[in-house]
């Protein structure tokens, strides 16, 4: 109960990047507001996704009427299969967020347990005490949505991740009249994406990329590699037209490419020419200067298609001397050593390599609002309150504060995961806290390897236990130094015969990888991880936290 | 013997940021510029620094002469200990870079042993058949100096790290008639600095941040926390003299930025009027608009003086509502999440956190030259054969093109670790590989800690063997969960009375701890790390690798 109180409850994306999710509460009934995961910190070893604490949500189960769903990148969706095991109640999201979820749930065998429910722009609709208007917003996704919800006490606006584009390439544009509409009539609360607020101005048009990649199809002489992220279904839209436009052929390389590019295909983001698409198989049967390959790995992920041919071990993607990759993206803070080693290992193959150095010119641009954007939108809905979503504590307070200065907003209030914040009409106060955190998971995941995919809560290590391969590696030859160790704790007690095998297991795995593969740490440990994890889990159905750990010498 | 020819063998640096050690070899008789380390990739764990692997000099142990020093920052100098105790040959260096050298022979008690000879610039001396000339450069250090080598093939000149700064404050400007004239008699080999090479343009001097940090002191009201890295001895010059300017006293806090303060003030590099400098335990006695605190650790290193402050945990460094903290510093990739992490604590204290965000104003200038200083040092050299040094291999590369495309050099190479180059007068060759790579030293230094430090070699590691301490921590209480793990693997038989004390050693750390410093994990690892290390060290005189590994819930 919340005794003619709405009650605003974060628990994940305010203080931190990452696996956005905030309940609003009026009385017996809660609504949430996306589902995230995030990428763990390097300290949280063996950990592949990083989920919200929801013990609020289970304790409220009965009380949960539904999940809403802005859009649908990882931040704002991964966390479903792990909230869905918990809670089952029905998941609003437009078209091709719905899309994305689907892949996700059959992934984890929970589709056809979850009720799915499609939302459209303009398209009112009503839970509980909620009257709830999808907005149309623009982002570096399509089909991406802010949230107008009517409650007992007033409007609140949450506006997901979101920038001003009046010229996407889908001709979607953001709903200016929308906003403005709900400004008129009056809102109690905004609650707006922080992600951008260090940068002034306002953020580039997803078109406005177009110019300086023309450019660079116009100068590239032999193939060229297109990377960006798999779900920036406009740049697949521009780098697909430029390749028709510039005749070459396209070769889709990566599983998360491949998935997200047939889905934009099938709800109608991509039209794609016929005969333009070959298979990668087909690549050597083109002349290099009439082939792009669009390739995901951006951020140097281990085991993507990008890292591997790197160090040429794709089958298909062969990067030879003088071909082009072109790095359609940002460098992610975290990501930069496994970045740069991959781009030092695409120059030793003598490729041209492209990429966010500050001087490449316009080849990427971001998805959320600068500050002009922030300050557009808050004159735009004229809140009472305001409370910033979407970032680190430093975020946050920044936003509070530029929103408190324009003179419009009453209060901007900065809370984090796990506060509890009341509003009346006419007031706002934290009140109280609720369990909040971080919950870590091993889900054996990775981009291109398909795996039958279990969540599993770390509370349960003590029945699992662990796996720590270490490796002794010569630095100069790439040669292991002595046999690998391993060793467990918890885990089938240690059964000798079972932890020689597996020192087995990893000695096969170093010993089929290349010297290339073994100088990148990233690329052997996360072999390592996956060859013993499919190991163990066959002979033992036990899945134990498989950390490895190098020692150089 | 080398035949009558000049051999370059790069053992550090030249593929990498850090550890930078080069060797210059003519028949029987090897000259060593510089020995540095690096600071560990986030893979190494438990290891503290990294530092060429020099096995070639090793093996040519009676062929070396000595050991030259460009100048006094880790990554040139933090190598010293772990060479010398294999190789006891003379080290060169400048007065300032020497004071450095002793500080560090003196604490590893080498200082006895090891013969230090002061070079000056313009003061040539020989080495066997090398005639060595220091030459003053400008760097964000004191006292720099590039190298020009008389070989029996032609003179190599090394310019050590360098910008053309020509207005320091110190007055001591870049040398540019010296590298003239030797531009005129003819230069055989230009081995540069690379470390800028992405950034166009000239880097501006040190003098030119004063204008911005003046403003800064003009407008902050309370306490200001002002923090630059420890051996940016211009930053503390100019913080010194505008805290005086400005009616702050000073108090210096942090073990390196208190040493580093004192041998500039000896060497005559810092001038500090009387009565400016107070002791850290007089700032509550001052207002706190009258006082300013120096204070390490611009990169959130988990111990440092202001990480600690940060979490309300320093002793005489008390931030409170309404204080300045300035970074005058740059963000160094990798060391993002500690920093903002640091940041973001300093938000929730209310302080007023300047840093490097893109709309700080100029805070910090770098200390390497851009390309244009790049380009301007060939043309003054015009040397015939161009080598860069210090950076990764994108780096080079494209260093080597500028060089290559200037129409100065006749060839440009681009060459890594272990590779020989061999050079006549006319002509430069690859002919060879020799032994390089890393070394990895748990060397127990950490900023605020003494402890007997010792270097070893992970090639010990069956001797001494490891112990992973393994905590279970939920994120919302900072609890421990259960009590701690403690494996160990080659360690005095895992005797279990040992490691249950461990054990306790480690759950006492952790009761130890407050909240803040559980929430976090870099401070509580490292905290966990030194506990157990002095523990262990008492108790078996073993030094075993320890790698705290924390699981969050």
């Amino acid at each position: 109960m919340t005794n003619g109180k709405l009650q605003i409850i974060p628990l994940g994306g305010l203080g931190e990047f990452g696996m956005n999710c905030m309940a609003l509460r009026w009385q017996d009934d809660i609504v949430v507001i996306d589902a995230g995961l995030m990428f763990p910190e390097s300290e949280l070893l063996g950990v592949d996704i990083v989920v919200p604490d929801i013990t609020y949500l289970i304790e409220n189960k009965e009380h949960v009427r539904g999940i809403l769903l802005t859009h649908g990148h990882e931040d704002h969706i991964g966390g479903l299969p792990w909230i869905l095991s918990e809670l089952n109640v029905p998941v609003y999201g437009t078209e091709f967020t719905l899309a994305y979820v689907e892949g996700k749930l059959e992934e984890h065998k929970m589709l056809d347990e979850t009720e799915l429910i499609e939302m459209m722009p303009g398209g009112r609709f009503t839970l509980g005490p909620f009257t709830i208007e999808p907005i149309r917003v623009t982002h570096s996704l399509v089909d991406c949505v802010a949230l107008a919800i009517e409650t007992p006490v007033g409007v609140v606006v949450h506006t997901g991740d979101f920038k001003i584009d009046l010229s996407p390439p889908d001709g979607k544009a953001f709903d200016l009249h929308k906003f403005a509409e709900y400004g008129k009539r009056g809102v109690l609360l905004l609650l707006q994406d922080s992600t951008n607020v260090d940068r002034q101005g306002y953020t580039p048009s997803e078109w406005s990329v177009k110019p300086r990649l023309d450019e660079i199809f116009s100068r590239t002489k032999k193939k060229l590699f297109f990377s960006c992220f798999s779900s920036s279904i406009y740049r697949m839209r521009i780098a697909m037209d430029l390749a028709f436009h510039h005749g070459r052929k396209v070769a889709v390389i990566g599983r998360s490419m491949v998935e997200s590019s047939e889905i934009a295909q099938d709800l109608g983001y991509l039209d794609i020419p016929n005969g333009l698409l070959i298979h990668p198989g087909q690549i050597a049967d083109h002349a290099p200067e009439n082939v792009m390959v669009l390739i995901s790995g951006t951020q140097g992920e281990p085991m993507s298609a990008l890292s591997r041919a790197a160090v040429d071990n794709h089958k298909h993607a062969r990067i030879a001397p003088g071909d082009t990759v072109l790095l359609s993206s940002r460098v992610i803070p975290g990501n930069e050593k496994s970045i740069y080693r991959v781009i030092d290992h695409l120059y030793r193959r003598d490729a041209h390599v492209i990429f966010d150095d500050g001087h490449a010119g316009l080849i990427h641009v971001s998805g959320h609002a600068s500050q002009e954007e922030q300050r557009l939108m808050i004159n735009l809905l004229r809140p009472k309150f305001f409370i910033p979503v979407h970032g680190d504590y430093r975020h946050l307070k920044k936003h509070a504060e530029i929103a408190q200065s324009m003179g419009v907003v009453d209060l901007a209030m900065v809370i984090e995961d796990g506060d509890v914040v009341e509003l009346t009409r006419d007031d706002i106060r934290k009140t109280g806290t609720v369990t909040a955190g971080r919950v870590c998971i091993d889900s054996g995941s990775t981009a291109d390897v398909v795996e039958d995919l279990v969540i599993r809560d770390r509370r349960h290590l003590s029945e699992d236990g662990f796996v720590i391969p270490i490796l002794t590696i010569n630095k100069l030859t790439g040669m292991v130094e002595r046999q690998p160790e391993v060793i467990s704790r918890g885990f089938v007690g240690g059964d000798p015969e079972l932890i020689e095998t597996a020192r087995q297991v990893v000695a096969r795995t170093l010993e089929e990888s290349s010297a290339e593969e073994k100088a990148d740490y990233g690329v052997i440990k996360e072999k390592i991880r996956i060859d013993l994890k499919r190991y163990i889990q066959k002979n033992t159905s036990r899945r134990p936290l498989i950390m490895p750990v190098i020692l150089e010498i």
